[in-house]
This record gives C-alpha cells, structure tokens and sequence, in this order.
C-alpha cells in the first residue's frame, strides 16, 4: 500500500469493465488483416526484404487512396469557398465563383467555419431535393426530409438508433443481408439489437429473394421485434444490381410485414453491366401508387464517397426520410444537434454532387470528361477483374454488375482449411493472410461480410493500382 | 381494409416504439428557442414587422457566425490541399505551400478525398503529441495515445460510450458539473447512464470545491457504479477558470475514489482575467509525481472550433488517453473504425492550429497579428459582456475569467414566475423566449445547463455582433 492509499490495482476502463456492446462490435473493412497491412508497408519502408515492394491495399473503395482523380470543378469551388480571397483570381472559372460564392452566402458569417444547421444548410438541403426529383423523374422530394450528414455511415447508425427499442422478445430486429457491409453489424452490436440474417443467392449473382426474406421475419418473430429491412443497392460487396421488379416485391414485403425501410443507396452512380439499371427506392415505391406510397416508411442514403467522385475524406452525405411520423422527425432533428452539424466542407461537396455544371456553363465539358473517364476505367476494372479472378482455379466470381467490389468464392483445399483451423482462424481469412504475405495483396476475409457456413470467400475493391496486381496470382 | 391488406395503422416509428434514451435527450442548445428564433428570421426576412431588424444569436459559440474572421494561414493552406493546383501560384506564401504539401503527402494518393487511419493521419497525430508536449513544458506525449475526431464532441461521446456498462445499481455513474455543456447529459441519457451531478459554487465565481464531489460520489453510490468524473476547463457555460491547486485536488478526488478523469479543455486559449491561467489536467498530473501519473487515467479534448480559429464548421477535434488499458485502446480503435475516419479537411485544419507558423517562417507576423486580435476582441467582449449585464437591475453575472460565455444569473419578479408556471413553461425559458419575442436576442434559458432549484440563469456567448445588442436591455 502507497502512501496516498491508491497501491496496485485495477483501471477503472479495462476489458472486463468496459461497455460490452462495443466488444461485440466487428469491423473486418479496418481489422487485423488492414493492421497487418500497414506494419508490412512500414516493414518495407525500412527496407525489410519481402516478395512484393508495395502493398495492394484491395480491402477499401477509397478512390483517390488508389489514384482516382478529383472532380477538378468541386474542388475549385471547395477551395473558392476555403479561402475567398480567390474569388478575384483569374485562374478560376465563372461558374466555380458563382457556386462557392452561394454556397458561402448560406453559410453563417459567410464562412464555412460557422456551424450550420443541424440537419444541414438550407441551400443545399433544396438542391438535394431537387436532385432527387430529377433522378426520380419528377417525383416530389421535400427539402424538410432531408438530413445531411457525416458520410452516409452516420446517417444509417442515426436511423437504426431510433428504432432500436424494447427488451427480450420485444427488442428490436433488423434484417441485413447475408453478406452485407460491416457497418450494419457492427451498429446493430453497439446497439444491442437483433440481426436478422438474410441470404442473398450466390447462384443467381447475389441476387434477393423474396422468399428468403418471409423466411428470415417468420423465424426472427420467435425471438425478437423485428421492425426494418436494410437493403444495399447497389450491393456491397456483391457488386450485383437489383432489377425493378425485385425492389417492388421487397417493397411490398415490407409493406405486409410492417417493416421500416432503409435503402443504402450510395454506388447509384456506379453501375457497369449492360442491361442493369439503378430504380432507386424512392422511385419505386411512388410509382407503386398510394397504397404504398403513403404508408410505407423508407430512408435512402447517399454519400459523396463513391460514385465518379470517391471523395471520401470530405465525410460528405444526406439522407431522404419519407412517411416519417413528425414527431419522430422532430426527435431525429434533436438528436443529430447534440453532435452539432456535419463538417460544412462535406456539406459543401455534396452541394456540387447533386448540383453539377450545366450544359450552359464554362466547366461543364471538362466536367463530364472526367466523370466519363473515372466511370469507364470502373467499368473496365469491373469487366478485368472477373475476367482474371474467373481464370484462377479454385476461384468463382459473379459478374459485377455494379458498385466497388467483387465477393469472389473460394474453394479452398482440405489441407488449407485443417490448417486455418490448427491456428484458429477462419479459412479465409488464412487465405487472405497468406495473401498478404506472401504477394502483399490486402483482401478483406468473406467471414467479415457474412456468408453460408462452409462457404469462403473474400471482398476485393475495384481499385488495384494500374500494375494490375490480381494477375500475378497466376 | 384495402386490397393489399395495408389500410390504415401506426407508423413502424412512432413517438411510442421508438428508442426511449433518443426521448430523454435534450439539448437546449439547439432546443426550441433557437428553433422559434430561427423562425422569426425568416418573418423578418418575409417583412413581417418587429421591434428588431436582425435576430442576435447569442445562444451558441459559433465565432465565425458572429463576425471572427478566419487565420489566413490557416485557410491558404486548406485551400492548397484542396486544390493542389494553386501550389504553382505565386500568391501564396512558401510555408502556407510546403505546409500543404507535407500534408498532402500524408494522404492516401496525395489527396484529401482518401480516407485516413480510423485515428487520424499519423503525421498530424504526431504533430498534436509535439504541441502536447510544448505546452504542457516537455511532459511527453505519444503520438499512439491520440485520437483524432469529428470536433470534440465526437470523442467525448466515445469515451462515454466505452465507459457504460452495467444494469440497475452497477449502472455506469458520470459525474458531471451543474451548470454543463449538455452534450453530457445528452449522451449520458443516450446510453442510459446514471447522470451524477455536482453543483459548482456561484459565490465562488463558479468554482469546483473537492467537498460538493464527494458529496455527490457518496450519494451516487447507493444506487449506480460511479466511474468517471467530468470537467470543462475553461467553464462551459461558466466562463471559470480553474486553478491549479483545484485541479490537484480533482485529480487526488478521482484516484481516491477511482474515477476515470474527462477533461474538456477546448477553451484551452480563452483565458482573458488577469492572474488566471490554463493549466491542463495531463500538465499537473504528471507534476503531482508518478504515483498519480503511473495510474490516473485520463482522456482530455481539444478542438479547432474554439479560442481564436473558431473553425467550428471544419469538425476538426483530438483526444489523448493516458494511462488507457491497451486492450481497450485495441477496443477503441476498432469503435472509431466503423465511422471510417475523421473529415480530413478538419483533421488538416487540427494539424495547422497544433503546428502554426514559427517565427522564422514568412506568415509568422500575420498570423501572429491576427490571433492576438481575436484573443484581444474576445477578451474585451468578455470585460464588456460582464459590466453591461451588471448593470442591468435582476441580472447578476459573475466575472468572464475564460471560455466564450457568462452565465450570469436572473431574479425574476413573482409575477414572471407565476406567468412561466402558467404556461408550464420554466421561468428562465419564459423570460428568454419574451427577450427573443419583443427584443430579437436570443440566448438559452439555465434550465438547459442545469442550475440549483429555485435560480434561474441564461447562458450568453461572447459573440454579439458589433451592435453591442445587450446594450438595448438598458
């Protein structure tokens, strides 16, 4: 015992004290694999010798991170906007003054360093509404239904924190697909909720199955209250796109089983297949006429992180909310003011996303170049990349129809997989490891999705750096 | 009942099943004053008449808003990160260009647009343990304790967030100072922790005295498992400054009793009085010897939207743990890495204010210039906001030592009470809601921060636009 009485003890926040809903939380996108990763990249710099000079970080869609170009339009207005002093350059066109200088005239003090409001600045609340209508062919959005945020991350961990309620049985479930992005699992942890698994089918290219979703609700009721369906369109990480016709009968599906509607909808933009077409939610569901239109509760999600601008440090996003109960939307508008408002450069960003140059204006041309150009070599690496995962034995990989990503299946021989398990890992992920030591190409494990037991696979990002990295593994 | 079977029924979200903690959230900061004031611009936008012409937000510390006008440096360098094309121009200074470039080259593919680490850009982190170090007289801090974050609020709510465990009387107790920054009481209801309140002592300038903490951890006891003890310093809404002998003591308290320390210390360059000084809770920690500083534990916060950038609308912000299980640190990376990572415009703009321009460098003089008059309008704001209310018959406000604003407090005649009471409404929501009503001032009611029973305060930030409205109350 010390002196002033404190002695060796325990700390107060240890790993048996500490809230254990963050425990529960995994995050594969970002977990020991990605470690592994930077130690190695660090390894390197230090001149430790290794069969590969660079690590293929295949683990994110982080456009620029892999040589993607920033939209040379919003980042003269961004910075237009940071330091107005550039309003009087020459070097920079009428339509980018034009554009920061409204943004900064709906910013407090003319300053993107003012807070704004909580869900967003007004302006560009009304553009993203008006952008919704034009890429819903003139259906009505409401700038009032509009909440900006911090990335779509944000927003979705917002929506799925409102619903979640109630203990035992009565505690809330929400049904995500099997496999699905982290970010779903790991809020529902956090959350204490009930994930209710669904499978997509592999055979028929990730496709959703109604069905499976009637069967997944009849087994949840059993257990827990489950009470919204998530849906990734286009998928993460199956790169595959729903038809028109799916996104009704989940609509509907929906509509019977009472379920809230959350549509993740942020690779709207990124869809390469001939033949697939984005229907957004939204869209759908008014085209189903009122029956639905009018009872159905739906949030859609869209970011400034994907798409042809990847701007994904900008932490730009919003979310469309529709039949949603007023006074719910009036506890959503005091929740997110508790954390103040989403970064003003996001905000900023996603303004010049849904309020692009116009065919009359000075940067349009170059404008579509490079959104032509960012889209088509996307295209061309979805194309490439099943190509040359298809040629590889033991590798199966659907077609990508759209988003960032291919979810790729292994078969993996019974030596490698008694061998995963002496070391306790899961087979893909020894795959993966092995992977990134041996070639330095970082993959994310298929176990970090989700997948059918007995089934391996691996998530891989469209964004290889131009040495094609994937054809060494021949 | 309509052909589809849906017909007429309750919303899946409705005020009634949704989350009950999201309900027991308030947060008057953003409550329905500022709401009604809101309002009440767009009628004297609409040419509605009032006995004002602009409403006078001093309800929240939002410099910028209110006239302060951005560190140049600051914004040029922001301005070449985004777009890096401006680094050929001659306009801008050579430190503004080489501080963008060490930036950019800390960024995935040299670009902002990239995601960063889930803690932040190692060099920026690195570059926040340097100024640590310097402030706190070479005290060393580890670029791997600090975690960047989305302004400080962000980080607050994490470090809360790991901190709650336990059900019933092993409930997780936070102790935090009445009057507070509601941020804390709001995420303490968000995660269903026990709030325990400890009264600072008006008569003493809003001082912190170690018996009201013991009182109130002795109380607490019986019916939660208290853990972790909150301090803002510089005050929010206090205005206090504490001392340094008070914070030995605070730290001795939370060893004693086994409290995980939370240091809010945004304010950390917002001391204005005289013989006042900033002292952080990491400096006097380690000066009290190791057998506080080997095993205290402490996370303290700072941000870029306070003392003389006032860059709230960039969510830039950083916490450092001291003394964090590692385990948990492990916990905690995995927690931050669902969001992705902070806006790295915020993180860029966090690394120019811990690393801003040296004394040999050519932006030195005016950035010098510049913060100095910030500090020095503020400081003035302070003295003038403090004799003005003064004179004001009912209005009693202690000394500004530091922070951004005052909160001073009101008698109210019997008549207003009772009037309040009519309208069920609290009395210094009444009286702030008439002030809003008939003068166009808005400020935030005490009932917001939190005040003993039977006073009633209002917080008031510095910043009024030059007009001196408070003047008019005369």
């Amino acid at each position: 015992m010390t002196e002033n009485g404190l002695g060796h003890r325990e700390r107060v926040l240890n790993v048996d004290t500490m809230n254990p809903n963050v425990k529960r939380i995994e995050y594969a996108v970002r977990g020991p694999i990605v470690q592994r990763a930077v130690q190695i990249e660090k390894e390197l710099k230090e001149g430790v010798k290794k069969p590969f000079t660079e690590v293929i970080k295949a683990n994110i869609g982080d456009a620029h991170a892999m040589g993607q170009k920033p939209i040379t339009f919003f980042r003269q207005v961004i910075a237009l906007c940071v330091y107005p002093d550039l309003l009087e350059d020459d070097k920079f066109p009428e339509d980018a003054k034009n554009r920061a200088w409204r943004i900064l005239q709906a910013c407090g003090g003319g300053s993107l360093g003012a807070y704004s409001a909580s869900s967003g600045i007004e302006v560009i609340r009304q553009d993203v509404a008006k952008y919704i209508e034009k890429r819903d062919s003139g259906i009505p959005s409401n700038p009032d239904d509009i909440y900006l945020s911090t990335g779509a991350s944000d927003a979705i961990v917002t929506m799925l924190k409102l619903l979640t309620s109630g203990e035992g049985k009565t505690r809330t479930g929400v049904m995500i697909s099997i496999p699905q992005y982290p970010l779903y699992s790991a809020a529902l942890a956090e959350l204490a909720a009930v994930q209710i698994s669904y499978y997509l089918d592999e055979d028929k290219c990730w496709s959703l199955d109604v069905s499976e979703l009637r069967r997944a609700v009849k087994a949840a009721r059993e257990h827990c209250n489950p009470r919204a369906l998530c849906i990734i369109n286009p998928g993460n990480p199956t790169g595959q796109v729903q038809n028109r016709q799916c996104i009704e009968d989940v609509i509907r599906f929906a509509a019977e089983e009472h379920l809230f509607l959350m549509a993740d909808e942020v690779y709207q933009d990124n869809v390469y297949m001939e033949g697939c077409q984005f229907h957004s939610f939204k869209k759908v569901l008014f085209e189903m006429g009122s029956e639905y239109s009018s009872v159905v509760e739906l949030a859609s999600f869209h970011s400034t992180s994907k798409c042809y601008m990847g701007e994904c440090g900008f932490r730009g996003g919003y979310m469309e909310v529709i039949n949603m109960d007023p006074e719910v939307k009036l506890q959503l508008t005091k929740l997110v003011s508790v954390q103040l408002c989403p970064s003003i450069t996001g905000q900023a960003l996603l303004d010049l996303v849904v309020n692009p140059p116009q065919p009359d204006e000075p940067s349009y041309a170059t404008f579509i170049k490079e959104r032509t150009a960012n889209l088509h070599i996307l295209s061309e690496k979805a194309k490439m990349t099943e190509q040359v995962l298809n040629t590889i034995p033991g590798i199966h990989c659907n077609p990508v129809q759209g988003a960032m990503y291919t979810f790729p299946r292994l078969t993996l021989p019974e030596k490698a997989i008694n061998a995963a398990k002496e070391q306790e890992q899961a087979p893909d992920m020894f795959y993966c490891m092995k992977l990134l030591e041996e070639m330095g190409i970082c993959l994310v494990p298929g176990s970090g999705f989700g997948q059918r037991d007995g089934t391996y696979h691996f998530r891989c990002s469209l964004f290889q750096k131009p040495t094609h990295p994937l054809q060494k593994m021949d």
